[in-house]
């Protein structure tokens, strides 16, 4: 992913264990200019809880990685490592944005005629209202800078269209919504979300992650179904076969997968995290996402977004770390 | 779909205008034997708010069947009407079963290897741990009772596998429902609704109602797109037809509608809501399954799990009734 990013002129520098990038990149054919190594003689695990990684932080690869960030020398961060510690690294590393007190998870969700940043998936299990309006700035800022949006339609995710719907902190979500400036769009239910309604959803990080996930594996689930269908008879073989290139465009413009980066939006630097499951191709639209927020100015963007709410002189960041346990894996 | 269930031997009486009702019947070649009509003068409309058809209830074809089945006439009432106004009305004329302090509204969804039961999915937007483990208890005995599973599978919707996971409620429902004595198999995440991992899963009605929407949204949308898809092509559309049998049948057997309906649990009495794009085949289904539950004593196996956690001299229930401002539509 990351040869196939510095192909289309992009510098990318690996973070990670020396010993074992260096033979892989002379399998590839050496490293191509603008290709560098950064020395981590640690890697966290995927299932290794973020407290226990982060006793060992300096070493690891995404802390190699994310003071690269820190220090200027790198424009963005992507990885597809382990999520609660990312969070947490970045909390520590790269500190919040001045007014920010807890930096949001996103996931750019394809949809069939565009796509949709859905924040919190998972870094915050419980929101208050003020705290889903901080979030919708930061993502209307992010479809804005990072994805050439000029007015993102803003919608708060709920049970209900009309404004009285759903739990006290989603009415007065809403209300809050109502008065931001941003375009709001009003409530969207979780039939709305396919259906282009919005460019950024809000909700808590509970629902976010449960409805993510379950966006996911609804898709996966009826693929898979849809495969096993075509076996059933010689008809179907023969039209499966037929017309498995069109399903696998869509397969391929709905996975997402392909959209890359979920970006960690409040910390500050340029935070992407590709799904676990990423293959080259889903790597290297991660680096990409990140390269044109970094050209973008994502990160100043934000810093204006994030003190929209807040008194003239914004109190500096405090620095307790996250404790991770709502995660997104 | 009253017409087709009745051919299989169920007793059917149509709560409705008798005007409207009769002449559909004579077109249809007459009642058939077990086919009646109870006269009910006044509608509630599918938009108009729970509170203001309340105002007019007692004349409501809600309030007619629900009335039948109050008075012991009928062993169920089915509906695809304006469910809020059918929640209300159940509430005030059908009462709540002994401890219930709020009925949840469920939903069986089709999953590849059978189906679950999800409760709540929007008849409250919040739910104590309390409230899940009694409505863990009512889906558990729905699923022994009137789907015949010897000791169904209940998990709790949640962002994590680990006990620890979740929001505090969450994390306390957890420990409630592994001390419950149910067959409590842990956290389901949203990817794991499809994996039939479980065979009730439980969540407040925010979360349910997102997760229900989203699932019949994602569902339409791809089979949606795999249409258009076959059309952009010589040879897909040649596939999309001889795949199309196959992928109709994959379609039936996920399609919730098949399904048919959605129990309200807790109330006293067999009460089955369908969706409101329900065609006759649908209703037929719901009509099966109101009849089915009626037959094998639904309510009173309901009756018997709601005492569980209660003190032995249960407190009557009390005669509020709902808001109605989360109701699924």
């Amino acid at each position: 992913g990351a040869l196939l990013a510095a192909r289309d002129g992009i510098a990318v520098t690996l973070a990670g264990d020396e010993a074992r990038l260096r033979p892989l990149l002379a399998r590839a054919g050496g490293a191509p200019d603008g290709v560098e190594v950064a020395h981590a003689p640690e890697a966290v695990a995927m299932g290794e809880r973020a407290a226990r990684a982060a006793l060992r932080q300096r070493g690891t690869s995404i802390a190699v990685g994310l003071s690269l960030v820190r220090d200027g020398d790198c424009g963005a961060f992507v990885s597809a490592g382990n999520t609660g510690a990312i969070h947490a690294a970045a909390f520590v590393l790269l500190g919040r944005l001045p007014g920010v007190e807890r930096p949001a998870a996103g996931a750019v969700i394809p949809a069939p005629a565009g796509e949709f940043l859905l924040l919190d998936v998972g870094a915050n299990a419980e929101a208050r209202p003020a705290r889903l309006l901080q979030w919708a700035r930061l993502g209307a800022s992010y479809m804005r800078a990072a994805r050439g949006l000029a007015e993102p339609r803003v919608a708060l995710l709920n049970i209900g269209e009309e404004a009285n719907k759903g739990t006290p902190a989603a009415v007065e979500a809403h209300a809050l919504l109502a008065a931001s400036g941003l375009r709001f769009v009003g409530n969207a239910e979780g039939r709305d979300l396919t259906r282009n309604r919005a460019d950024v959803v809000v909700t808590d990080g509970f629902t976010g992650n449960v409805a993510l996930k379950l966006a996911e594996g609804v898709s996966a689930m009826l693929f898979e179904e849809l495969r096993a269908a075509a076996a059933l008879s010689w008809r179907a073989r023969l039209g499966g076969w037929l017309l498995r290139p069109a399903a696998r465009g869509l397969r391929d413009r709905l996975d997402y997968r392909a959209h890359g980066a979920a970006p960690l939006l409040g910390v500050g630097g340029a935070v992407f995290i590709a799904h676990g499951s990423s293959d080259a191709t889903a790597i290297a639209n991660a680096i990409r996402r990140g390269a044109e927020a970094s050209a973008a100015g994502l990160v100043e963007a934000l810093r204006a977004a994030a003190a929209a709410d807040q008194p003239p002189a914004a109190s500096p960041a405090a620095e307790a770390p996250p404790d991770g346990a709502a995660a997104p894996e």
